[in-house]
């Protein structure tokens, strides 16, 4: 990846929706720029002046802990100002539409409104009725674009590049938007993806999307420089997706064994939260190849990068 | 108005619990130094030092996100602290009383305290006993005076005055401490006001409070400079208050036939949440002379007014 | 006590887990350190520069407002920048680790964990594991530091001593963090303890602490410097602890009249919330004795003290 070209670029878009939307040339300039803002996490003061007087709101309808703190954080580093609504289920029924609500947030004259909400095309839905900036923290089954931007953050920095790297995402991907943003990112930077899970969890357009397909977690991780794991929603056994998490396990479960499959220098990545002894042997998940930690490091690091552009910041950072 | 006479003054009170208490003097210095204050909200850095090193607590007894987040971005801009308490019914149930609940917080030093609470008097009750300001934010079927405020200079920017206005206020008159609110501060400042809604939602004592009673929404609006609607709270369908959202709608829903009774520049005002196509047709709340989100918008000013001028403010601003 | 001496000192600790592991000079240093810091709270701008740029996470797994608030407001004052992780019982189901999820925390970089959980010792695992400081804002029945040593801060300032004081400690001693805090912390400083309490309240281990032991609350105030009341927990009424809350109130409920049975000047406390009635007259709450409120307001003090010594700052203040 080569980024000087992108140094003192500015970033054109008023929102970020999802990874299916940027050219490569954004995903550098973000990737570049949040690489140059890691630095910052790692000061005795860790806080810089760039987005002081900023307003960011986080609207969260749907409960997190890391992604609302690493916005939340990434926001306090760049010295903005940040209001927290978290919106249960309850109270949006007091029946005031969601673009009601923005609308509302909207007139209080924030920059950034930082959006998840359970149904996919939400933020999408207020981006085109706002001024303000929208960041998508997630929306249904569609997109989760700072976690693919972190996982790709992780990847370039381990291995120097995003070119040509076999990446093997394994799991349900029927019902992850972490593995759709990473489908669409990796893709769109040159990498090749491979995709495992049971049949029942694996959806239809992967083949459109430039992915290959497989049931088989040894074949998905043959020769990979990363394999990420992704979290088994366990509420939804019971639905016919898998049988028994003993299964699931056994067949799509990383252990030690399949780590030789791969590179020897493999990464090994998880969204989190992990669920241990599931998709992932614990041994694995806190063993030597294990990027699980650094991509919450990178977490706040891209989020920084992400407020900080779409605020009219210049593209900062070189390539690696 | 004229509030050039006010410029300088210091605003005495310790609290504001609501409009029924304040002078003309009063409620004119607050909507001067709103007016002043809005347009830090304008700019790009969004935050003046007026308040470093206050320490501002919300302490909500009923869930709000909008009158909590307004008021949390009014000290944000003004550089205060906050601190946000949101007290479910659950842990009220701990068996502190609201008193040692606020003295304990008092203890901690704050310098305003922001609260709502479901019974009526409760901010007085705590007034009286603390040496922190508090400021009403909602109690009970009481007050809303920061709404009140916050509608006035909404109309006062769009008229050029208060005095002599015609404002219409329709709905559940009887369980709305915004008509309360509203009906105080538009009366002291020498507006004529008429409220209309069903005979089971008007309370016995408007006349006394010098208000206009009508059962017609048309009879209300004519020749109206305001209408006012207020939300009908869904939930008291059943009490015999009304039978049916369609009939209530029917005879109290503000569609644009009424409109065309009101001067022809009237303003249209709803203190949100909207129940759209119940008390307002979308066409309506989303029309021309809507000012719904410009009241929002006051909103953030109006509380950085207040805390300001509670915190020893000099009155700021001129006469429009 | 001396504290002359310790001005200068750096606090080694990177933790602070609970006030068996304090040695009286580590005490002494936390609270000259609070003590020199509570004239900030008294200031018209009561903010310093010192922990600017730092960042304190504040992990609840209990509800708290008292608690919670005192951390946030100290962090505030001292300019580091808060984040607030409240997590119900229905989120941690989602079945991550207490570990996995502190890792996760702690790879945004956090300087300080503030943790409140149910299972004793939770926070002492946490700290074994991390690289940022931890504090225990409370652990099951274990521990609850920060409120003993804002007791000891506030007996200290009323006596300007503690060594050779008689603390008595009344209520639910086996179920009670704060007690076992005091107990600790009490004795390291030289004070004499007694306790008092039903039987079923008092756990078998109290003389191996040098505490003694009393089914008598009379016999506990007698002479006593301080009376520290335990609120009772009424959720455990049922359990065979006690058989009714006026037998309760009887036995063990401080009326006027036990004041006369201690010294004069004798300091009553309770950590809060109140039980009105219960293990306290409202007179005696509102007394002139009552140090009450002192403690809440010594709270955020040694809360400060507290997040700084742990940031490396020097120890500060003078001897009362």
């Amino acid at each position: 990846m080569q980024a000087d070209d992108a140094r003192g670029m500015i970033f054109r878009r008023k929102d970020l929706l999802g990874l299916a939307d940027l050219s490569r040339e954004e995903i550098q300039a973000i990737l570049t720029t949040a690489a140059s803002f890691k630095e910052i996490s790692t000061r005795s003061i860790k806080k810089v002046p760039t987005l002081r007087g900023k307003t960011v709101i986080t609207l969260f309808y749907e409960p997190s802990t890391r992604t609302r703190t690493s916005f939340e954080i990434a926001a306090k580093r760049l010295s903005a100002d940040t209001v927290n609504l978290t919106v249960a289920a309850s109270s949006a029924v007091k029946g005031e539409t969601l673009i009601d609500t923005a609308k509302n947030l909207e007139a209080m004259a924030p920059d950034i409104l930082v959006i998840r909400h359970a149904s996919s095309g939400a933020p999408h839905l207020l981006a085109a009725r706002l001024r303000s900036s929208v960041v998508n923290a997630g929306d249904g089954l569609h997109e989760h674009p700072t976690q693919g931007l972190l996982d790709m953050l992780t990847v370039w920095e381990a291995k120097g590049r995003l070119d040509g790297l076999k990446i093997a995402i394994v799991g349900d991907i029927a019902h992850s938007r972490v593995a759709r943003s990473n489908i669409h990112g990796f893709r769109t930077m040159g990498s090749e993806v491979v995709v495992a899970g049971p049949q029942t969890m694996l959806p239809p357009y992967l083949a459109d999307l430039g992915v290959r397909v497989t049931f088989s977690l040894s074949e998905a991780v043959a020769d990979a420089d990363v394999i990420m794991m992704l979290r088994l929603q366990l509420e939804r056994q019971g639905q016919m997706f898998f049988s028994t998490l003993r299964e699931y396990s056994r067949f799509f479960g990383l252990n030690p064994g399949h780590l030789k499959l791969a590179k020897p220098d493999a990464l090994v990545m998880h969204p989190g939260p992990l669920n241990r002894g599931v998709e992932i042997a614990p041994e694995v998940a806190d063993g030597l190849q294990s990027a699980i930690l650094t991509q919450v490091t990178n977490g706040v690091a891209v989020r920084m990068a992400v407020l900080y552009l779409l605020s009219g910041g210049e593209v900062s950072g070189a390539a690696a």
